[in-house]
């Protein structure tokens, strides 16, 4: 059993304004699927993309909104969004502080 | 894309004290892992168990400890924890108010 706070885990940049931590994953024995924490900064946008594999996400903190092919869906602390393998979809930070949320995601093939 | 609060998603009861809400899984079409937003009651524990899967945790609020093989790993909002499939494993409520946390878990053979 490992637990750590999620600070522990080294905060790597993405681009501009965005973080990632892998707070479990494969270097932790996970066999299946990774979690990880992103931080958005205010005002910072990942613009649409789309990749094979979904996302669950639930938000710890802050004001945004996940944009997809139907409009947005908000993003609040307590939401929990599910963006499906091949959708489109991207984030917005539209509140005053840093957004956080967790993303978990399946392994992916080296 | 579907986004909701957490707390639309009924919470079933477990066992006296705590309940689960499967907030993203099977039915919203997930096809890997689900993503459930576990409740515990001051002082309820959950006895030592174990099983063929893996646990992803990220705790949301409260105070608490996950007992594992090698002694207690403490349970606080930010705390990151991994159980390993097979692991032996429980969980005690030990602050004064709800212990709730996220249990990532892959999807079980019917």
């Amino acid at each position: 059993m490992l637990g750590r706070n999620y600070q522990e885990v080294p905060a790597e940049p993405v681009s501009d304004g965005i973080t990632i931590r892998w707070v479990v994953g494969q270097p932790e024995g996970a066999p299946n699927f990774a979690m990880r924490v992103i931080e958005f900064e205010p005002g910072v946008v990942f613009t649409r993309h789309q990749h094979p594999y979904e996302h669950e996400i639930f938000v710890l903190e802050g004001k945004g909104v996940a944009e997809g092919p139907e409009g947005e869906v908000p993003m609040r602390p307590g939401s929990a969004l599910y963006i499906a393998p091949d959708e489109l979809h991207g984030y917005r930070n539209t509140g005053d502080g840093v957004l956080r949320f967790i993303c978990v995601i399946p392994h992916q093939e080296e």
